[in-house]
């Protein structure tokens, strides 16, 4: 006896013998969840929702991993849920680009798939001297067409295709435009893509755009860090090199088409039947995407040269996908409020959620969003370099051998790094870590100076006294002697880098703050806050309430919400109502420039300190 | 005391001094008149039409080169015609583009200028920390956008058009769709081109899209004439030769851009001041123009890749205008009904004339369009070479040196010649006319055979009797003996010629039967015989009818309307709504396959003989 299985979001579904679990029966599906531990219910990461509601009669291994809340909401781990009957699961948050575990993904549960591209097999009759009707009009009439205009390509040859194909042929179109015309029956293959073109990072993901599933996943360093790792060295290039703008436009098109070779290997897709991509990034990225010069995003009033939506044919940046597929990028809002933040607004549902919502992206600009009672404000905040782990002495990427987590206990402190790697620095959320950590033990005050070991009635564990040393610019804290570490050198948190991290803290506390006073609310009405990206993932929550970067709200209100802005772009990418969305939401967005206000220079002074 | 001219079709008005003839203010207007006898009234070149109605007081010049009939309609010398007051005149059959006067030009009169180019001075207001507006929506919030897509280059370096300019641009819009950002104010400056490719001879005009006026005309060969005079063989050179339709395409758009660099340096006028170019030709023409495959015109049953209006941004061809222009191609209607033939369509408003009326463009193919009671038929007849003074032993095309009348008075043989040469041969209306002078005097009988001259009753002149030799496909007739010709040898009509005469007419003729049956009427229903084209304007129309090219109908019902086909893209390019209706009017086309109709073979074999 077989049941069947739906997995959300994509509706793949599969027929499976009863009984089997859903871990094995999205393996068969093809839909990625993690298992870790073989199915034994003890790893805990092959976490998946059943849409039907409450997880009835939770495991031991439940139990362990999930919340009663959790439980309640329908979370199972699928190892440990055999099929008996029908079954549609929702399965996000499982895997973000980097391969790693998110907390909790998008918000946004199934899609229903309904994408611009569309492809009709079409038998038709030979013409005859009675039937002369033209190739062309032959083809379009078994079509609804609402864009009549075609390219030269499809009619170039359209002769040949026709007859060659004995007049068996699947037109493509892309709403409702034809752009090809393939010999025979090819409506199986249909893909997309997706990108997000980070400053640092470009990820691509590959779509079956019958079945909504990504299919494969592909990331690559954003190879224009070659003319400096922030956008503002980005955009000096293009204003002080004739052909800067040129060579950055070039280089995230090279590293885009390097990570589409990857995914058409890794999925077995040609090009050509590669159809739509969609595109998100931050405002600047948008630009030089597009070869659009950025120079006037730099000085003040940071004025972009567009913010709609914008598409163009593949063939007009030579990405490798259908020439005449369509490569669109979603709006931005602001000079630096860009796509990648209607993306996260997109895959959270920003609007359409209870109360308040917070959504924060935290990178060397903290982008916030604040939704709530049909209203959408947006900022744009100078964090800095310091939650990117640049600007911090012994900062670094999120990459093995980075600290991301620390622990002080007594006079004990453990660390946690990424990878198998001794340690060779910390990485922005361990930092985030380190400070809390480091407050709770007192080895820094509220004002985020270091207590002086030699001083008197200094209270500390001696054995975190003798971790308190005299840099060159004032008290270091040790968190990983010379001895243990990769570089031979202490790791350290040093005075500086605890300034530059309350001047990011503070800001983004303090623009949350301002678009809170202008929507007339305050922390307890937040609902939630969710933290998008990278960074947003690995932050311990615990830890950023205690250094102050949010306003202090529950612990269980803060939410990680993973590669939002990606899966904003899938969603784009898979269904025009969501495009829709995503056009509406940019539009909404009112735009708070802080950099003017009196009230944020206020905000941000108060905030420079870390809650008592 | 100034009075207004206005001068149509462009609606070109000018204050002139009261009392100052028309020629003068056509001549200030910048308007072609043509006036060789310097005002005198005696060369009777500056025929206009006052729109308000009948000349009166016509003068003595006027009586001279004027009917009655055209008195009567308006028609005056425009040398002749002091302006007292505001009027308004239409300019048309002025020149072609050959430079020759045609007979009558295109029966449509004033076009009300609208066209696709729009263009809007703009003075923005600079963007402040207040007004972050994007500089693309801040352009676009002042124009009316129908299509909201634009292409990267006007976004690519706007930010600093914008800025250079201070904020005072010209967007320049086709239908709707922003193409270009001008910097300052470029209003007076938006041109456009027709093209009308045959397949002999490409015909570009440059329009100034502000006034209507044709600024600059320029022909030159289709340099496509290297794989063949013909459309067949240009078809065949397609299919035999891999880069064949690569290498037709690109000969035909060297030809146009070189026309292109003549109008431009006569009207002094830049490419990317050019934004649209409508093109018309037949539909193998056409298909060549896009790069279409043209392999299934040539054998039945005789498939165009496409019918309908097809467009494209001008830099996808090559074509020396604006990159982002459009270049448009009218509708055709059938494998060998092209666009050519709309133009004839749309240029005389077929559809729209009183009773019945049929358009012919005689060439190697003799398109035929039948128009009446709401209905229009359209038929192409396989005409031949003979009107092209191809296959005709002496024959030649209508250039210098060419034969283009015959008369045969008594024994006497006069010929007149196209330009100041001795003859060197005979082109189409020339064969036309000596046919039909010949017939008359007895040299051929209504069968087309030769009188014999040796015959004992011959009752021939005996001047004519020796201008009959013997050559070595029986008879022909000297029309200049070889000490008078160019050639040092005899110009001569041959009994083969007579035959390819007769093949050609004969179908011309019976595919005005067929056409006039399925409508169901006769020669006498029949308002009008327009005839198109370079060779409508030349050929006699009393021979015409002598041969029995056409049914028998009044001589005053033919009427030619020279090059049509050019006026037609003309009109479209300067009027949305004539482009509309040449839509419509290809829509409407019921075209009518020959080929494959007894009833053609029978009129056909029919229309072999001459009228009696």
């Amino acid at each position: 006896m077989t049941v069947k299985v739906t997995f959300l979001p994509g509706q793949k579904e599969i027929e499976v013998v009863s009984g089997i679990d859903l871990l094995k029966a999205a393996a068969q599906a093809g839909v990625m969840v993690e298992g870790n531990c073989g199915g034994k219910g003890t790893c805990g990461k092959c976490k998946v929702r059943l849409v039907s509601g409450p997880a009835e009669n939770p495991t031991a291994g439940e139990k362990k991993h999930l919340s009663e809340k959790e439980l309640a909401a329908g979370w199972v781990l699928a190892c440990q849920r055999p099929v008996w009957e029908d079954v549609t699961v929702e399965v996000i948050g499982q895997k973000d680009a980097y391969g790693r575990k998110t907390d909790l993904a998008s918000a946004v549960g199934a899609v229903e798939l309904n994408t611009c591209v569309e492809k009709t097999f079409l038998k038709l009759k030979a013409p005859t001297i009675e039937d002369q009707k033209a190739d062309y009009e032959r083809v379009i009439e078994s079509l609804s067409l609402s864009d009549e205009r075609t390219n030269l390509k499809v009619l170039s040859n359209l002769a040949q295709v026709l007859r060659r194909s004995h007049f068996e042929v699947t037109p493509v179109m892309i709403d409702g435009k034809l752009i090809s015309v393939e010999e025979g029956d090819t409506t199986n293959r249909k893909f997309g893509m997706v990108f997000d073109i980070g400053t640092t990072t470009v990820v691509g993901y590959l779509l079956d755009l019958n079945s909504g599933s990504v299919i494969a996943t592909s990331a690559l360093t954003n190879s224009q860090n070659v003319f400096g790792a922030d956008v503002i060295s980005r955009i000096n290039h293009a204003i002080n090199d004739k052909n800067g703008l040129a060579e950055l436009q070039k280089k995230v098109l090279e590293a885009m088409n390097e990570i589409i070779s990857h995914l058409y290997q890794k999925a077995d897709v040609k090009g050509e039947e590669v159809y739509e991509t969609v595109v998100v990034g931050n405002t600047t990225m948008s630009h030089l995407f597009w070869g659009i010069d950025p120079s006037y995003l730099a000085p003040a009033p940071f004025i972009p040269v567009f913010t709609r939506t914008l598409e163009a044919e593949a063939r007009e940046l030579g990405l490798n996908m259908h020439p005449y597929g369509r490569v669109l990028i979603l709006p931005n809002i602001a000079g630096y409020v860009g796509s990648d933040t209607v993306g996260v607004m997109l895959a959270t549902h920003i609007n359409n959620r209870k109360g308040y919502t917070v959504a924060v992206d935290i990178g060397t600009n903290g982008e916030v969003a604040l939704a709530g009672e049909g209203r959408i404000l947006t900022c744009s905040t100078a964090a800095g370099p310091a939650f990117e782990g640049a600007q911090i002495k012994n900062g670094m990427r999120a990459a093995d051998g980075a600290i991301e987590a620390v622990y002080i206990d007594g006079g004990e402190v453990q660390i946690v790094v990424i990878g198998k790697s001794k340690p060779k620095g910390i990485c922005g959320s361990g930092l985030i870590d380190a400070v809390a950590q480091m407050l709770k033990a007192g080895i820094i005050d509220s004002s985020g100076r270091f207590t002086d070991p030699e001083d008197a009635d200094c209270l500390l564990d001696p054995k975190l006294k003798t971790r308190i040393i005299k840099g060159n610019n004032g008290f270091e804290f040790i968190l990983v002697p010379a001895d243990l570490s990769a570089t031979g050198e202490n790791i350290v948190v040093s005075q500086k880098d605890i300034r530059e991290l309350q001047l990011g803290k503070g800001a983004i506390h303090a623009g949350i703050q301002v678009l809170m006073q202008i929507m007339g609310i305050t922390p307890k009405d937040l609902s939630e806050i969710l933290l998008a990206g990278a960074f947003g993932n690995y932050i311990k929550k615990e830890s950023a309430l205690a250094i102050g970067l949010f306003p202090a709200i529950p612990l269980d209100r803060i939410i990680s919400v993973g590669n939002a802005a990606g899966d904003g772009a899938k969603l784009a990418l898979l269904s025009k109502k969501e495009r829709a969305i995503a056009q509406d939401l940019a539009r909404k967005a009112e735009h708070v420039e802080l950099s003017s206000r009196l009230d944020f220079q206020n905000e941000f002074v108060n905030a420079l300190g870390f809650p008592e």
